[in-house]
């Protein structure tokens, strides 16, 4: 039951340089001075013991906690923790949630839809580093009472690196947006995952998925939305997951509303994470828990009063390739007696 | 009477291989056996002499005409003469003139709204090349018509490459982008040119334009809207010019809903041009011939069934710029008996 995350590498120092104002609204300490042992929201549950903790079955992308690297890891009471990034990415990201949480111009709706929400943070026990509690953010667990998730996590923005980073990181992160198709499209798949009605998943590996161009895409997009084994494709979701009331279409749209006036902040190389359960989608035809959410907010910058024209842009080309697959897939007249 | 152009500086090879199937579907030889001798649209007018060309007096951008450069001419009958540019540019923008201009799927009334209309190409005389007729194309003069025109150009976009550039000229935009505010606000302001009600002008120079940080570009989009002479603003012409019926934001967002729909070119490093008549709209109050129409097309590659976001990003960050000062500046209350 969870999600994806992401446990970054570990470059590009001061971060949180390009933050000052949001810091300053909140009105919090610094992050830098940030001690992560004091918990600023109240613990929903109990500390977690290293036998509670598990990694995510559904992660599609990031690095996976094993006894060697850090990664995220869930209780199966509904939480997901998230190890803080090393630099300056970590506490940014901490940051991020702090402000955003209590930000009165940003409207409950889109933070209680499109936002995990933030309980806090937690020293917790890790396999990579015995002995040595680490911070993790505590967030809901998106993908929680999906009894059979299948997930895609697309990094969005044709831009990927925020504009204040140093030159060396603006170079790597531009090789990989050129490599991708992050600038040719204005987001990239970076993760995806489909249970088949039998319970088998299709999860291509994430050399398969950098190396996709657009019509690479576009097929990865259309059998997200398929019910069937292996490669093949036939859209029989499309209807029910992208399509229709409260389907991932119509949230990207409101999505987009929200984009077309925000002026708070820039996601730099946040990703959509889409979820629906297999299981509940194939056998009613319609609905399956569809949910839109944005995570990874390790390189967010303040808006200053502009739209995050590059989130929006890649918003936009996500929503006319789902709104083609959309159109060209008749919807399923509906069955029963 | 006209408008400003670009005579760019010559680098980037091959631009041509990113634009096969444009020209594929036009069926027209490729644009490297173009023979500029030939018109293939009929001559409007017979082909003027050197004395009838000259500089067009309200260019805000490019380089101008004289004996050392090439640059942009009129001849006082309502045409603008671009000098092709050096390397494939000229050849690539004529290429996109072709086929934007008899393209089906173009709607026609974004092409006559918003483009300058085609009229082939045509060798002229030249001052920078004396006895060495050089190929123009032959567009409408954007500003005819208008007494004082005030001209603002507005280079749309975060990347103002083409993903397909070479890597030394990727890293010389990029450079560019960062350093003005391409990369922040997803658009730059590349000139303007505002004529107060006595007749003077303000044109700041072109360094003072690439070091305008977001506050800068504010004030200067104010300025442009503005009826005072030197450095005052008051936005007294911004409900007239800027908001209404016809006017700059509502132009913009019928542009913006064809950018949400259209794949067939991305218009990298393009400009929105805005021209209004401040003889008109000072003596009115209301309309004043605003004008809004993309230019410059080097660098506009084919959409291959992929919407340009980053036009389409950097056009949404201008418009909630504009819409901003139309929702502070108070509608002026109708004078008259």
């Amino acid at each position: 039951m969870t999600l994806q995350s992401r446990g970054r590498k570990q470059q590009t120092p001061s971060m949180i340089s390009r933050f000052p104002d949001l810091f300053k609204f909140r009105g919090v300490v610094s992050p830098r001075n940030h001690r992560f042992f004091h918990h600023r929201h109240p613990p929903p549950t109990p500390t977690p013991t290293m036998s509670d903790l598990r990694p995510p079955e559904h992660q599609v992308a990031g690095h996976r906690a094993s006894a060697s690297k850090l990664g995220p890891v869930v209780d199966g009471s509904g939480l997901f923790y998230k190890p803080l990034q090393a630099g300056d990415r970590g506490e940014h990201e901490v940051a991020f949630y702090e402000a955003f949480s209590t930000h009165p111009a940003v409207p409950p709706r889109i933070r209680d839809t499109f936002f995990p929400r933030f309980h806090g943070t937690r020293l917790l026990p890790t396999e990579a580093r015995p002995g040595e509690p680490h911070p993790h953010l505590v967030l809901d667990d998106l993908l929680a009472g999906l009894e059979a998730p299948s997930v895609a996590d697309i990094k969005i923005g044709a831009i990927t690196w925020p504009p204040s980073s140093p030159e060396p990181y603006v170079a790597k992160c531009l090789a990989k947006d050129r490599g991708t198709t992050s600038v040719l499209l204005g987001f990239r798949v970076s993760g995806v995952r489909v249970v088949a009605p039998g319970g088998a998943v299709w999860s291509p590996e994430r050399p398969e998925l950098k190396a996709l161009d657009t019509a690479g895409v576009r097929r990865v997009l259309r059998r997200y939305v398929s019910s069937v084994s292996g490669e093949g494709v036939d859209c029989a979701l499309a209807a029910a997951v992208y399509g229709g009331e409260g389907g991932v279409l119509s949230q990207l749209l409101e999505l987009k509303a929200w984009f077309e006036e925000q002026t708070l902040f820039h996601f730099y190389s946040a990703s959509i994470l889409l979820g629906y359960d297999a299981n509940a989608v194939s056998s009613t035809g319609v609905g399956g828990g569809v949910r839109v959410k944005l995570v990874d907010f390790a390189h967010v910058a303040e808006g200053d009063g502009v739209i995050d024209h590059n989130f929006l842009g890649g918003l936009c080309s996500l929503i006319k390739f789902i709104s083609d697959i959309v159109s060209e897939t008749p919807e399923k007249p509906a069955t029963g007696p």
